[in-house]
């Protein structure tokens, strides 16, 4: 398998980076091939904006989504954006590893998405959810965060998890048309013991051992919804 | 009323950008003062990074949320962040106006949450919810999107809007304990004609004017949780 993960931590010597490099080493000792972009060592530019088009389509009235699709298929990408689509295009399985910042990416990863998740390469027109472009990889999301297990879920403090996540789950990587893994959640990570944490990071081994076998998160179908996207009642 | 309209657009062109004039003049003809923060002419750096901080209460190893404290205490905290935080702390009503890219915040305005809702300014220990210390201001998200209204609520292919919104709405501004009204949404905005986008300006004319009933989301009370955040079965 290729493996494509994407890394965004401002402390290199943070659990959170130590989730990145236990997962590199297992998924190496099982012979598979890991790509890494580590975000803040790259120095990603995460802001979506005209400087990511080296010719444009319309170059009066930036619209983003039409000037990806142009730019995609007349080369002239800013290169940042093409090394990262390469190795996006490559990987059969592709995982964002963070610390959870407002229950969402941190914004150097979220712009990771707004930039590089291209219309006409990741989604388009009714290429989306069980269409999307990039059907038949594999999306995996790895994070620490403060909270504890228990307020999340049913009747919690913050409620559902997934629930929260979906604009990423649901609405990013299953939008594309990727096979949405349940995510891997080390909670309370500033809080905890070093055995803990030596503890999570063995979880985190039989999360990637156990990849084959991982709930998949349901996601919409076309197939239930006609061509404007109405339901269709059967 | 203060109005602190914090917006985030890459074609000053945009319609979403004439939904932000509209609002600034809407505003100040009823007497408000409106503060803007126009975050792609500022060139807002979203990344939050160790250069936030002038001094560092840790050097070695990086907390952001504990040098955000101690920053702010100390009077070290990168000017364009404090800069953000006065116009923060002095508004009575916050308006988010952006482009919805996948689901969510462009990664500019994701940002600008990440590095100005400072710890132990809008949240804190078991300040949150409706303890959160931006208690008493309210806040609006305002923005255009592609899909069309009939693709969200129940049954439909993307499902509910504002549980789509959930980190945003539930997870940033209510968690900081603001009053959260229900979102302006301008559909389908890259496809409609001029007469539809002049109904949209005249409806968000009327956002503006009815704020004051506009309705407001529910958001957790920390008075349910007992202080581990276990819920409390009276």
């Amino acid at each position: 398998m290729n493996v494509f993960i994407v890394h965004a931590h401002n402390e290199p010597q943070s659990f959170c980076t130590a989730m990145l490099h236990r997962m590199v080493q297992r998924f190496q000792a099982q012979g598979h091939e890991v790509h890494v972009s580590d975000l803040y060592a790259m120095q990603f530019n995460p802001v979506a904006s005209a400087a990511d088009f080296q010719a444009r389509s319309n170059p009066d009235y930036l619209v983003y989504a039409l000037e990806q699709r142009n730019a995609d298929k007349t080369g002239t990408l800013a290169p940042d954006i093409a090394a990262e689509v390469a190795k996006l295009k490559a990987c059969d399985l592709l995982v964002l590893n963070f610390p959870l910042y407002w229950f969402s990416l941190p914004a150097i990863l979220k712009g990771w998405i707004d930039r590089v998740f291209l219309s006409g390469v990741v989604y388009g027109g009714r290429n989306f959810y069980d269409r999307g472009l990039l059907k038949g990889k594999k999306a995996l999301l790895t994070f620490s965060l403060g909270g504890r297990e228990h307020m999340f879920g049913p009747g919690s403090i913050h409620g559902d998890l997934n629930a929260m996540l979906k604009p990423v789950l649901q609405g990013s990587l299953g939008y594309a048309g990727m096979q949405v893994l349940e995510p891997f959640a080390a909670y309370h990570v500033p809080y905890i013991t070093h055995e803990a944490r030596v503890e999570v990071l063995e979880a985190l081994d039989a999360c990637v051992d156990g990849l084959e076998t991982r709930a998949v998160l349901p996601k919409p179908s076309l197939d239930d919804f006609d061509p404007q996207m109405n339901p269709i009642n059967s």
